[in-house]
């Protein structure tokens, strides 16, 4: 719920304004001032007449009607205060950047609770508390610096932390950065992250809107949501780099203590982004420079050309994109290679990295670029790497590099290291508009990062022969707790997933009686203990009725043994199949191969439900062992369409039952097209 | 080579020097002037009988004696003038930053081996060419910028690329990186960055030496030399990280485009780092980081606090040292603990990471630090974050932390993010001599690439039970190529590597008699074929003498088959060695468990021969299959110490062996202390 008096605001009053630009309502309405807000601005200070040149209000109550309101007042004061203004002045948006509230206690949180139902009521907007502001190209109201000058087309930043906003902001900013707008959300006690996206997605302008989001979340409150505005954005041509903060168990904890929100499991998260299509970031630096990428042309493929006047950068600079699966093609021996070489010194290289020399000059570098853009089909993008010994300026190569980044088709990553020799002219191909990236390794792995994040797949839910009203009607008679085995049957069938022919024996004779029906060879096995392989509870291969009947007794008189279920035998490659449900994501599948693979090299890949065929694919084309799924020194793989098939099936399937917790199937057995559940676990709780 | 008039001259002599301070020659002139070289400085310029104020001589034969001489000069005067110097004037150390050596060409290959010839007929020191030259406390013989004021316990630097060095002084200068000496290679013609390493250890001394040494490498000439004197330098207490460049198989084709020399394995890279002690690093940034964590105290353990005045970044760094293995311990309830607390705001966390609030102050900072370096055993060392919104200065705030930097006892690492906001604060805090982390998650990758390098193991070869003498006569008496399994089973014998007891029957007759000498169950498998599986060649379980005839007839018919294989049928769990000769580096060893976990999921780890015991159990346990190894769900495993033995034993074999290009032991297999060693291939070539 962002109103348009939230963006584009007609006048603005800020509550708890002061002279001294010290405080944050000090600082705020300078920067209001100071950043031209072009409405009316007004100011409310029982002691003042004006506030830094701005008319002030002893208090609320007299104020003419104000659009926007931003209250830099004590907690305690803010819901009466938004009551009035919300009643009484017509305002239809709040920022609120007191801190105070359900970050520091209970009380504050019912403060924020009565403020959120103000802005409800009233049908307004209510950013924070607890955050800086927000700035966007009406208003800069955010009482911290920088305020980045804002660019149509520079990047759209959304944040749950105030300060570490400010942070990336003098992360980015340096390394020529730009910003279209910005948001601080704080407590997020009404408008979150994924709030604020879904608003750009719902007021996206092909024509007019930038295309890069960035974002840092403590907290992720609604992932689907944040999935399909994200999603919705990326399918509009846009990009979306993230951070998550909290992805180890002592990062949660630490998050939590920060916010007060409970932190999500990090492998959710994964899962979610990779479906949303967000590339994934770890840090402020690494956030920036994903930013910086995005702000150059999109690179369409993954060859690069590095363009050098110094060996070491770029042969670093290969490493790391060769490390992130890019690649550094040889150029390709042609007419237009011999003549760009002829245009170089002698002893440059027209291989690839391009390398012209420690004297190589602004037209020779011009020359190269173009020959990459226009000649060279084997490359899709190229870092250019030029510093200085600090002999002379080079603004010339400079001025050269600003002009092709405009003109070429292609995208060019320009790596300037010379942060100290040739400041100046560094900051001045800054000031022109450009990015740049001081360090090629990191820029290196941005452009991994960017590369090896999918773009998002379609999500329509595979819903072929998995009968839901069937699933609803098993589980909502379910009980509680791990379901028996006719229970995983049915369910199995609704869903359309295959599994071998079993039965329960409760006594001798009916476990005859099932040998007879199934057939030998057969596997038996215990139902109540949980290892059943530890307890010596699982006898393969028994092939004659006298081994049913001794084996029936022997396992009966393990511990916790309720009964004994009898099962054709498969064979084949012993697959893997689990998942979990995460509170507020849905359910994240895993897959595998069973065993030790999965038990104890936890080769597994996982994806978010509902899945489709072509997640589940990419999900078995990462496995490590993949290639033994293919089939491996003779022995037949499975059928991995008819794998997938199933992955997908039981994501569906989970989808209409979010009771189920927790389950694995393992092993399924495949070879070929045949692929069966052999055994599965299922935790239900409503 | 590094003679004292190289470093610490009482005379230099630039040859090329120019009024024109764009020109190397009038640059490094310039440097040496303005860096206040305290002895005797001369010019040698046809056309001036001054430069930059400096006496000139019209040709080196009318210079008076002079001790070093910088050559600037074009590539082929350099041989003779060095020539002239060396026998007429006494110089003994020359820097040659002139290019057009072996770089470039064939003929300058030739003047290179020339200078070269020179400097060795006179016990000279040759730096270059090609190179920017070397910095040293008395002398600034470099023709770049910057020049960093030198630091005696700052970094020494040694360079093999003098573009990548100005870099990497620029990456690191303004994080307050300081530099104690800076020594470019350049061609490394005579003296390469092994050769000035050896002179740091040969000079070292405890009281007055810097403790850090940064490397940047292209390609490692000498790796027993380098091995030899970093981890000599590392038992005295240094710290060393470096960055080997081309480390992709495009990088090292871009490395030896640039340098012309040949690259190494980057394998044998990585175990020879990690053999030797060196923290390993890959990109500028990455390096200058771990360079100042190395300018830090040492942290004696892995259990860090985070100190904080903002959430975001504290629960980044979090997730980045707990992702690397460092602990972020909560900090145990304690009189202490409630004493701090009592002194910061309410709502301040004094768990871990301790938050004291964005209005924390300098005093309540100078507390926490106090307590976590006194009080909290809990903890090794620091992380403290503190940035600025842009309200105030924070100076006071850094000042403590300064105070504290030099005074505590445990490491703090400062992460000032505001550059931008605090941007005099931050230079200030430089000024005074510190370092800083800009962005904490940089930081905590760094800090992980520290904590997971090992410190060297003990060198001495392990030799009990290894018949060096026999092991050469076998390798004498080799031919080269695969060898047959005789020959196998002798070297092992001769190492003392436990082996099946097998024998080669050509014929029937033969193959029955060594059956009943070997008792049953066999294995029987055809000699010749190189993947024995894959065309059937393997019979396991063999139990009759029936069996054992119809066998063998029917491998012999086995194309390219020659003989059978008769063994005892050992069981238990399939391990892997294997070995591999690099050229230079000496053999590197992998180990893992055999079967699909190393033909598949690649999971093995390597190691530098002749390997300890320590190294080698250190190999098994980084194994991601080490679970399976120790004993998994009631299997049995293998005694971790006899395999570790077994590997160490092949590696002194090895070590005494180099003709021994390739080899495999694929399986032994192994339950409790019986490892055997089941099939091998061994590889010649002399």
């Amino acid at each position: 719920m962002l109103t348009r008096e939230l963006i584009w605001p007609n006048s603005i009053v800020v509550v708890g304004a002061s002279n001294n630009i010290s405080k944050p309502g000090g600082k705020l309405l300078k920067n209001l001032i100071d950043n031209h807000f072009a409405g009316q601005l007004m100011a409310v200070n029982p002691n003042e007449e004006q506030v830094q040149g701005i008319p002030s209000w002893p208090s609320v109550d007299e104020l003419p009607p104000v659009e926007l309101a931003v209250l830099a007042i004590p907690a305690r004061f803010c819901p009466e205060v938004a009551e009035i203004l919300a009643s009484r002045k017509g305002t239809k948006g709040f920022i609120v950047i007191s801190a105070g509230f359900s970050e520091e206690s209970e009380e504050g949180r019912k403060l924020e609770d009565q403020l959120v139902a103000v802005a409800n009521k009233y049908k307004a907007s209510l950013i924070g508390p607890n955050c800086i502001g927000i700035i966007t190209p009406a208003h800069a109201s955010v009482f911290t610096t920088p305020v980045p000058k804002l660019h149509q087309m520079g990047c759209d930043f959304i944040s749950s932390s105030g300060a570490t906003a400010v942070f990336i902001m003098e992360s980015g900013i340096p390394k020529g950065l730009h910003f279209a707008s910005v948001f601080s959300v704080g407590n997020s006690a009404q408008v979150g992250v994924e709030d604020v996206l879904e608003f750009m997605d719902d007021v996206f302008d092909p024509e007019t809107s930038t295309r890069v989001k960035l974002l840092y979340i403590e907290s992720i409150t609604n992932p689907d949501k944040l999935l399909k505005h994200a999603r919705s954005l990326i399918r509009k041509g846009c990009r979306i780099a993230a951070i998550k903060a909290g992805s180890s168990q002592a990062g949660s904890r630490a998050a939590s203590s920060h916010t007060g929100a409970m932190a999500s499991s990090d492998a959710a998260v994964e899962a979610l982004f990779r479906k949303a299509g967000i590339v994934r970031c770890y840090g402020r630096e690494e956030l920036t420079t994903v930013a910086n990428v995005f702000m150059c042309k999109e690179m369409k493929g993954k060859r690069m050309a590095i363009i050098t006047h110094a060996g070491g950068p770029a042969v670093m600079l290969t490493d790391a994109l060769e490390a992130g699966g890019l690649k550094i093609p040889k150029i390709e021996d042609s007419p237009q290679k011999q003549a760009l070489k002829e245009k170089l010194f002698p002893g440059s290289s027209v291989e690839n990295p391009i390398d012209f020399l420690a004297t190589g000059n602004a037209e020779q570098l011009g020359a190269i670029i173009d020959a990459c853009d226009r000649d060279f089909k084997e490359v899709n993008g190229m870092a250019v790497i030029y510093g200085s010994p600090g002999l002379f300026p080079v603004g010339d190569v400079y001025e050269v590099l600003n002009k092709k980044m405009h003109t070429c088709k292609k995208p060019i990553y320009p790596i300037l290291p010379s942060v100290l020799n040739v400041k100046d002219d560094v900051a001045h191909f800054i000031q022109a508009g450009n990015v740049t990236f001081p360090d090629e390794v990191l820029l290196g792995r941005a452009l991994s990062r960017v590369y090896n994040t999918p773009k998002p797949h379609e999500d329509r839910i595979y819903l072929e022969g998995v009968d839901i009203p069937e699933v609803r009607r098993i589980i909502d008679h379910a009980k509680d707790g791990y379901q028996s085995p006719e229970v995983v049957h049915r369910l199995f069938d609704a869903a359309g997933i295959p599994r071998v022919q079993e039965r329960v024996a409760q006594t001798k004779e009916e476990a005859l009686a099932f040998a007879e029906e199934l057939g030998f060879p057969l596997v038996m096995k215990v139902i109540g203990p949980v290892h059943k392989t530890d307890v010596g509870g699982v006898v393969l291969n028994v092939r004659s009725a006298e081994t049913v009947a001794s084996e029936f007794k022997r396992l009966m008189a393990i511990p916790e043994t309720t009964a004994v279920l009898m099962a054709e035998m498969a064979s084949g490659i012993e697959l893997f199949i689990g998942a979990k449900y995460e509170d507020r994501f849905g359910h994240i599948i895993l897959c595998g191969m069973g065993g030790i693979l999965v038990e104890v090299l936890k080769d597994v890949t996982s994806g978010l439900a509902p899945l489709t065929l072509c997640e589940a694919s990419s999900m078995i084309k990462n496995l490590k062992s993949y290639q033994l799924i293919k089939g491996y020194r003779g022995q037949e793989g499975v059928n991995q369409r008819r794998f997938a098939e199933i992955i997908v099936r039981l994501s569906s399937l989970l989808r209409f039952a979010t009771e189920i917790k927790e389950m694995d199937i393992n092993p399924l057995l495949g070879k070929g097209d045949k692929i069966v559940a052999v055994d599965a676990r299922i935790r239900i709780e409503k």
